[in-house]
């Protein structure tokens, strides 16, 4: 990857440039083999299906932890978030801004109100679209479904078609579904379930929620 | 926020532009709305220990998540990673990227060999250096501290000082621990603890980790 040219910066200039072009080039090609070794392994692998479940902290974040992971790497992410909106969350301000991540927060069009269910079950509809949607595109490494758990338990959404995208989705694609009350069927469907428990929460010690550390 | 300026390009544009700049506009005030309203909040509030362990996946994932969400809210992050190096993970490879968060991955620097627990310990030693500096560095207002829990459990590091460091901290910082086998210490001085099960796992179904996925 490098070349030794007699005129390079490398071995005309003393100590300090020597130093920092060497380093830097270390790093470089590090960095290319990182990236090499991950197309490599990649090609020979296969897409998971991660369920973060549970009543304990960690469901969502450890959803966008993995889109960050993925990221760094140079995949693409879609993100849909069911519960939570537009312009509320660290999250969103962060991840809207990154290129390779397309981002539908679309919790805002809830009412939760049992009187307007036919509105909310419409919302779930237009999210359950756009989820579709990502799980037919092949160029999408990676989804995250944030809350989409509450869709099912709630019967907002049925849940067989969406059982049936995620087997028929791109084959190196992987899929992470956050939230409680996860349907039987999701921890069947997922090879990873990661159960999440409460031990112990700073809310109920009276501390209360903060930006940037709960939303 | 925004003024009626009778020259300005909203008024004087015909639909497609007023259009546009009246949706950025709303977007801007909306997301100073919610700084606003987060910085507001945080003077009210004060920093919590959350402490991510357990067997399960999700542990270092949700630490980052926290990382992507303080960075979206504008705040400061420091990262010590104590069992992972340089330009190997995805979440070194993006956020060292990011303005506002500074990474430090040390685990290359150790050799796990018993036979040179001399050379490990000094490794452990320099990364906790770097672990005080960000717990007592107001400006910082999540520490992020990856895998920290195997420092203790293999006894690389007196747990005492890290306790005292953690309870002398600065009021409004909130610091994440990930990691397996947190002793008891840990789980009682943090305020809120997850605990991740391990309910099934894709390595145990064959299925081999993936670079972008699992690191």
């Amino acid at each position: 990857m490098s070349t030794n040219n007699e005129n390079s910066i490398e071995t005309s200039q003393p100590n300090e440039t020597t130093g920092k072009s060497d380093k830097h080039k270390t790093k470089m090609q590090k960095l290319k083999s990182v990236v090499d070794a991950s197309i490599a392994a990649a090609d020979k692998e296969q897409g998971i299906i991660i369920l973060m479940t549970g009543n304990g902290k960690g469901k969502s974040s450890s959803g966008f932890g993995s889109a960050a992971r993925a990221l760094g790497h140079g995949h693409k992410v879609g993100v849909v978030q069911f519960l939570k909106g537009e312009f509320t969350t660290g999250e969103f301000l962060f991840f809207s801004q990154q290129p390779n991540c397309e981002y539908h927060a679309i919790g805002d069009g809830f009412t939760w109100n049992t009187q307007d269910r036919d509105s909310d079950i419409a919302t779930a509809k237009k999210a359950y679209a756009q989820t579709e949607k990502f799980l037919q595109d092949e160029s999408v490494d990676l989804v995250v479904l944030d809350e989409i758990t509450y869709m099912f338990k709630y019967d907002y959404l049925p849940i067989e078609p969406f059982l049936t995208a995620l087997r028929q989705r791109p084959k190196m694609q992987t899929v992470i579904i956050t939230g409680r009350g996860a349907k039987p069927e999701l921890k069947e469907i997922a090879d990873t379930v990661s159960v999440i428990d409460d031990v112990k929460h700073a809310f109920r010690a009276g501390i209360k929620a903060r930006p940037g550390v709960d939303w």
